[in-house]
């Protein structure tokens, strides 16, 4: 297995001393995961593609007989660290209080009791959690938002989603909230696979960024970084398109602001990596469109892509036995 | 003094015991006040207009002699029954913690310790909240959102707000929350007076529905109730103003929805008197924006026009010291 990637800015991670986790965070057809020791240090991490699901091999049953895999090899590479609880996360609507994923388009599940059959198939007490929740998690708990106890941290990406941490609680209305992606910012905007029209996630999206441009030239980019290159050369298509989803995103952002007043927002992933040229432009946005309201600090989250599998550890940590975080102290 | 008009329904008003309390729903130029009787009933309702402030006679200091004066005259009028706390509220932005006005456009007010003052003046223990909030409040804890945990109640009329109401508790952000009549549903709309541009308040408050009908014909009509009277015979101006309000209430609302998820929105005032005319046709609309979002029931409010006073008199009891609360019960 490959040494797991420093966090931003070199860092140590900073999960801290507890219990020994391993921690799964399932994409469509690729599952990351990695085994925390009671130091709170990443050990192994690994990456795998799994089959896509089809109709003879369903997507839980895929994964399942995956992870097992995955701790069996875990075991034999680090068999001095046993864990004691297995998080796991994945995308879609997760009611993270009773592991079950509710919904899933990419991953093809429709109220799958996903904590309970984890602890049966890994002998281990489990937590199910959502992705963003989990990123956001990570962020609030240990990163870029722990000063504040107000906070929404969003994820980019080819998908979007937000977390929400209301008076240092995390609010997840049963798995519904935190839909930014699926906030419509424009009524008569383009058409979005959840089925609404003009969503936030059509225009500033990794992938919209790409469809958009092709859209408007008929030339097919291969990463979103091109977009930004072009529109940095001048490239008027390039410079709409970028400029779009900043737009879109202040504007959804704004919202929340009117709304529930965070004191800051934390944005983690796709068009945040790059650095002052999303983070300036969106400030300079966001202070446009508000007025009275409470400015919320946008920040760039402290923790790289593994962030989902610190906020995983930080569920799993969270299901261990008393008598065995007794045995770690 | 009046005699109260009767709740909405005809149900008798459902504060229930509790000490006696006296409230003040403080207006631009008018206030509004009840005396409550240790079976909640309310007594002696109170509509009084008070001279606009100017430069010599400060808002605070007009108010305050106003209070006392109206306090002077319970006693006198209900001899009997002796309050035990003032509740005030106000609109603008209200720290209830501290009981501070930070900002108000239409009292001139900023940074003004009222619950201090009330206190002094009246020698009474006094609450000091944000208007919309006490209906909230009132809504949430006692009439049409009390079956759920996660509700937004908005206040439609002149201005429009919000109150958020968050696993049964109030998310007031240091009273920068539910500013939900300056999100923006337009961002190449009207000016607001915020200064922000196309505030749902631009397009959905009472007073946009008649500016707006203005701006397209020159005709000046007296209510808003003249816009969907004129909608229903036709009047092609009228429809446009009535549809775009249905249609950036049930946008502003599709964002909460997307974000915050809460089961019920429960709608007070201003264009929700129009009943099914407003709730049906917002009900659809809100249906379209939506995808796999959970639905929140949009739910007409219980209480009338008092609700601010029924919100405020739950405030004041809540400040009542434990002696006083052991001498009623």
């Amino acid at each position: 297995m490959n040494p797991p990637d420093a966090p931003a800015g070199g860092t140590p991670w900073p999960l801290g001393p507890g219990a020994a986790v391993l921690t799964f965070d399932v994409r469509g057809t690729r599952t990351k995961a990695a085994l925390f020791d009671t130091d709170g240090t990443m050990l192994g991490l690994s990456r795998t593609m799994i089959p896509a699901p089809t109709a003879a091999r369903d997507a839980t049953e895929v994964l399942m007989t995956h992870m097992e895999d995955l701790t069996t090899q875990f075991a034999r590479d680090f068999p001095l660290v046993a864990p004691s609880a297995a998080g796991l996360i994945a995308p879609g609507i997760v009611d993270d209080q009773e592991g079950i994923a509710i919904l899933s388009a990419s991953l093809r599940w429709a109220n799958v009791p996903y904590k309970k059959l984890a602890e049966h198939r890994l002998h281990l007490p489990s937590s199910f959690s959502n992705v963003a929740r989990a990123v956001g998690e990570a962020e609030f708990m240990l990163g870029a938002g722990r000063a504040h106890s107000n906070a929404m941290v969003i994820k980019l990406g080819t998908q979007i989603a937000a977390s929400l941490f209301i008076d240092g609680r995390s609010h997840d209305a049963g798995g519904f909230a935190g839909g930014l992606g699926h906030t419509i910012v424009n009524p008569q905007g383009d058409r979005c696979g959840c089925g609404s029209r003009g969503c936030l996630q059509t225009v500033a999206s990794t992938e919209a960024l790409l469809t958009r441009y092709t859209d408007l030239t008929g030339v097919t980019l291969t990463t979103w970084q091109d977009v930004l290159a072009l529109s940095r050369e001048g490239d008027a298509a390039a410079d709409r398109v970028w400029n779009d989803a900043l737009d879109a995103l202040a504007l959804a952002i704004s919202h929340v602001a009117a709304v529930l007043a965070p004191e800051a927002v934390v944005i983690s992933g796709g068009l945040a990596n790059a650095g002052d040229d999303f983070f300036l432009p969106l400030r300079r946005r966001l202070d446009t469109l508000l007025s009275f309201h409470r400015r919320p600090l946008l920040v760039p989250a402290m923790f790289g892509s593994h962030a989902g599998l610190v906020g995983a550890a930080l569920r799993a940590r969270a299901v261990v036995p008393v008598a065995s975080v007794a045995i770690v102290a």
